[in-house]
């Protein structure tokens, strides 16, 4: 099924779950078409609130993102997630693990779950994330989260691949993730102290708050408990009023023009690249480098002139 | 003084102190020249050992790369180190902080320090610090230690800038860097488990070692405690042995191909995205895209298709 891009694009775009499916793989392995498939989509997207869920590993964010799921789902909201696993021989089974929750969802034709490698793409976020996210959004999804690792640098590229951040911390989060201080607390839109239940929940919301305004930085601060869903309904209400006060002011217009071409400048990127690795003279240049004879950035700047 | 790169790249190689500060200033801000000083000064790298230094935050890698300079002085070799702070209004003052114990080598000639902003370039490196090393580099200085707050895929974007990698770990890191599994296993080449006279120390090396030979990875792992010194000797003697087994067994020189290599690719990749930047239909192709009537992966061919 499915072997033509217009046909399956047809089929994403009726909402067809296994043509969905079959998208995502296309955008995810580069199969032959997918170019054709999201140019067909494109046009279809800029529906969907697309909402990142990043935080580090145990902080709860894939029980907040079940959490929110059945709540949206309660208000009759189709939604979609896509997981980015790192690619570890370390890591996979645990994360998936933890995912494991959300799976009670895969009955419901309006839940879509979808894990992705990020096949060690730096950054966190899969190399072809935005692209299945604009194919879930042309599929009509009402939400769509997109859930990463964050650690350092992850979220500064999670935002530019969605429309606001949910960062999900932990009570205790202050000794281990001094570290997020220089990534995650520019790019959050709204924080969840998770783990209420916890010791030191009134320390880590305290510690943010002051980090915050440390950085002049207004944002919600939502504590939860998502295994028993206190605060879950809180925590959404402060995620959609955001996105629907950036829907209202312009800011969420501005916030998808600078994502478009932030991921306009990842296709150049990944295309430039794969032109150079199959340049034969790319190669002569790239061993001029390595004897040490040409600079690395005049070696740049020739094979840039080289293919004007 | 040193207006012109000739002049300057002359002084650079001559080890003079303020020429190698002054280019290092050169690469960081992109001064007009600093393509021809690095074309003249290229040639003359490759002979020091480029050492990367990650870890999270605390880990104690600034105190440790503290003590490793006092030995190496003390064996007559002459130090640099690119120490790359997070730009960030909530974390600068605080890592400055952390190295200011390394500034009682300022007076030492054979000592040279530069803090550098990563100024919100993904991965924590900044995207000069290749520059910078090879400035370093054909200064003579012996070892060249480029320090990073290694967090998540921070590490691997160090290990394509240097010959190897210590990843400076402390008691207890289970627990907070579950995330570091996904990325610094894969990038380390030795451990160092720091402030050894805390407790966990055990744990934290059997986890570590456990973690490795789940993923068939065979690293050394030392225990230091770089504040007293225990442990630095045996710390600094497994790098200095593996640089040498990786320089006689001709793994550094395959891993400073590829590392050339990146290199000539992120030269690419910033020297087209100013261009784009630059240029007027890439702006109309971009005002195509935020219109959603071109999606951004056909936008990208087109960019690359006009302008060959």
């Amino acid at each position: 099924m499915f072997s033509d891009p217009h046909e399956l694009a047809a089929a994403v775009a009726a909402g067809e779950r296994r043509a969905v499916a079959r998208a995502l793989t296309w955008v995810e392995d580069r199969h032959p078409g997918w170019d054709t498939l999201l140019a067909l989509l494109f046009p279809r997207t800029g529906r969907a609130a697309v909402v990142g869920v990043t935080g580090a590993p145990g902080a709860g964010k894939s029980s907040l993102t079940d959490a929110f799921i059945t709540r949206l789902r309660g208000d009759g909201r189709s939604v979609a997630v896509v997981a980015v696993d790192p690619s570890s021989p370390f890591t996979g089974g645990a994360i998936l693990g933890d995912r494991i929750r959300m799976q009670r969802h895969t009955g419901d034709p309006g839940v879509f779950i979808r894990s992705m490698s990020n096949r060690g793409h730096l950054g966190g976020l899969a190399a072809t994330t935005p692209r299945a996210v604009a194919v879930l959004d042309a599929a009509g999804f009402d939400v769509i989260f997109v859930e990463t690792v964050g650690v350092g640098q992850a979220e500064v590229e999670v935002a530019s691949a969605t429309d606001l951040v949910v960062v999900v911390v932990t009570p205790g989060w202050g000794d281990s993730v001094q570290a997020n201080k220089a990534g995650v607390l520019e790019v959050g839109d709204v924080y969840v102290v998770n783990k209420a239940d916890r010791p030191g929940v009134d320390a880590a919301v305290a510690d943010l708050e002051e980090m915050l305004a440390l950085g002049a930085i207004r944002r919600p601060v939502v504590t939860t408990s998502a295994l028993d869903g206190t605060g879950v309904d809180e925590a959404l209400g402060a995620v959609l009023e955001r996105w629907e006060a950036a829907a209202a002011d312009g800011a969420l217009e501005a916030r998808r023009r600078r994502n478009l071409r932030a991921e306009v400048r990842r296709a150049l990127h990944e295309s430039l690249v794969a032109r150079i690795d199959d340049r034969p003279d790319g190669d002569d240049v790239l061993a001029a480098v390595e004897r040490r004879e040409l600079d690395p950035w005049t070696a740049a700047e020739r094979i840039l002139v080289s293919r004007s």
